[in-house]
């Protein structure tokens, strides 16, 4: 049905990218900690950011250099200190971060775009970070996607990356992608950061409404438990190395990339709740039948992200009436009369009243999806409808276990 | 500093009021499972009730009665089956309960209201509730407050109840109250349900809009898993038994029964969330420098509603990061130059800037707060101000426990 196919290479299997990732010494633990993606030629940037008021100095770097200019050439990226909550001096040390890099890779330091992750309220180690850029540029090479996933995480379980491939213009054309994240907010070890590159030709505005859309409908469809995080980053690069025709306007051709950037951002979305701290499962939630997508979307991830539906699935209990009642609160209005609930492929729920289904059933249901007998990963499904409306949206999370507690009870000090 | 004294009675403790409550056989454990309040004339009644699009028929019920009329006779509480998600033949069950119980007390069905907790999907025992009907009017007492505040409760650990007085006009008037919930919804024995009565003469829409602004200063702003039930009902009665001079418009009398009332609702609140599933203590966050009260209140809801600061609480630790990053993402602007955390009276961050605290110290507030040791009860207090604007506002939760997942995992099928 996908007009792609998966290959390998992340962020570096579009034309024209290196990457790398190194140790600096910025982790305490002696972990990869230092990421650098670069584009052989200036790219086309897009970025979209956390929205709360309280944000890292490299979010509001970002912000300022995409407006004065939507294109870049490299990504520094550490993990270890958020940036967050540092004031001046953490903006300072993002500009001379970026310097830094700008020199080390004879690049204005305007084309470089910073991202952080780990303790908020602690300043990067300046001194590590600055003695790594020679070794990190050193290590830049057109296989090195897995090392600077590797470089990104912290308390992530798993790396998280994929790479997509159509074909535009009788061309190949791909896009790749890292990410990392395991709670909306790890605090302190805080964040979701992605990075996506892409060899396409695609004009500034048609790039940042293509991400915007696909973020709408990726990540920020995703919870883990609804908290957001100081540092949330995903930015895209387009640097045209394809050779394809330049896209800038929506076309088929235009489609067809937006369709795949989509993919791959639902991709490491999905793959960021499933490793949500404390998970034992994926739970898919797509809801049909409200007037536009928005709406429907806006169900999907009050379901998803509602604590007694995540405590139902930990638990494998068919518990219609919860996913009922988060439907019910999501700001979304229906007539009770029109809900429809389906786990897996057992109604639950019909025309507003609950169905005399099988318990046990519905219960191997659960156990089974999440120990991934039914989709290739282990994912429950949760469908509802709520009208005869053409919307549809679909949200992704995890369930609540007393890991989750455990984590950020213990978390500490 | 408050102008009234605590007494008891609960919902019977204003004049002309008697309250009952029974074992009727709608509960499979044999606990008592009705109750009923009646004011001795008919009351000027309010009422506030959940907004979810998944309602329970008692819900719908009443919005029509106090629409139609706003004034009642009696109050008929049934636990054990919520009447949700039960359709036309629900709705009928209502209807048959309020006749049933008018004719016990041979008064207009359309004087009585109705509230229902327990299953979601589930009809009503109807053959039990119309056999107990008879033994509940005449158990009716004017001491039968905690008979009926026994009656409503399904998975709390405890009853909740309050009645407070003050002197108006020289004379004695009471505001008293019980109410149950250990979850905003803890389905399948969902619901929260308060119930308020009070001797003051009021003229039906100042009591209502008093009832409205209380319930946004309490029942509003308690949160324990963030889910809203299908059947959340606060009903206040006002009989005017206590012969003062009717209250039709603000007035210092109005702001001292209203300042009652609020105290009252929020008493019951805080009941509540104190004894929300699995909880080890309340969680008290106050909110000021807001441009307006309204922001101040979504503030202090957004950091009481945060996973990953009811997890840090759980764990004893002073994690200011999360309650900052709660803050910055509650949806009200504000320049983080102007963020200021404290619990208790250690502050922890100051105009955007964490400082150097005392980690230990901090913990050692937590530890000792949540064991009742600074205010009288098991309360953590936490403060933050955004601003120079102002608004203030207060919201109460419970900190996220192993035993919370536990609950809700193994409730069961």
């Amino acid at each position: 049905m996908s007009d792609w196919q998966v290959i390998t290479g992340g962020v570096t299997a579009p034309k024209g990218y290196r990457a790398a990732g190194i140790t600096a010494g910025l982790k305490p633990s002696g972990l990869p900690d230092l990421a650098l993606i670069v584009s052989d030629v200036d790219a086309i940037a897009a970025g979209v950011f956390t929205t709360t008021c309280v944000r890292a100095a490299p979010v509001d770097y970002c912000r300022q250099r995409l407006q004065a200019k939507a294109s870049a050439h490299a990504i520094l990226v550490n993990a270890g200190q958020a940036n967050a909550a540092t004031g001046e001096l953490g903006w300072q040390d993002a500009l001379e971060s970026a310097k830094a890099l700008g020199q080390a890779l004879s690049i204005s330091p305007d084309s470089v775009l910073l991202a952080s992750t780990g303790v908020i309220g602690q300043r990067i180690r300046m001194d590590a970070l600055l003695s790594g850029i020679p070794n990190l540029v050193a290590a830049l090479s057109d296989t090195g996607s897995d090392a600077a996933a590797q470089a990104i995480i912290t308390t992530d379980l798993v790396t998280k990356s994929i790479a997509l491939e159509t074909t535009i213009d009788d061309r190949p054309v791909r896009v790749g992608g890292i990410c990392k994240g395991s709670g909306m907010i790890h605090p302190n070890m805080a964040t979701l950061l992605a990075f996506v590159t892409c060899d396409a030709a695609v004009s500034t505005s048609l790039w940042q409404q293509m991400l915007s859309r696909a973020a709408d409908k990726s990540f920020n469809q995703i919870t883990v438990d609804g908290d957001t995080s100081t540092n949330d980053t995903l930015i895209a690069l387009a640097n045209g190395q394809s050779r394809t025709a330049a896209l800038t306007e929506m076309s088929p051709e235009a489609e067809k990339l937006e369709a795949m950037l989509t993919a791959v951002c639902q991709h490491l979305a999905k793959a960021i709740a499933r490793d949500g701290e404390g998970a034992t499962c994926l739970i898919e939630v797509e809801v049909q039948g409200t007037p536009d997508d928005t709406a429907a979307r806006q169900i999907a991830r009050t379901i998803a992200g509602s604590s007694l539906v995540k405590s139902a699935i930990f638990g494998r209990d068919p518990n219609w009436g919860r996913i009922a009642a988060a439907a019910g609160r999501a700001g979304v209005p229906f007539e009770q009369e029109n809900l429809n609930v389906r786990l897996g492929t057992i109604q639950l729920m019909e025309a507003g009243q609950p169905l005399a289904f099988d318990r046990a059933a519905a219960s191997t249901y659960l156990k089974q999806a999440a120990a991934g007998e039914y989709l290739k990963d282990d994912t429950v499904l949760i469908s509802v409808s709520i009208g005869n409306g053409s919307g549809t949206g679909k949200a992704w999370g995890c369930d609540l276990s007393y890991d989750y507690v455990k984590i950020n009870a213990e978390y500490t000090t």
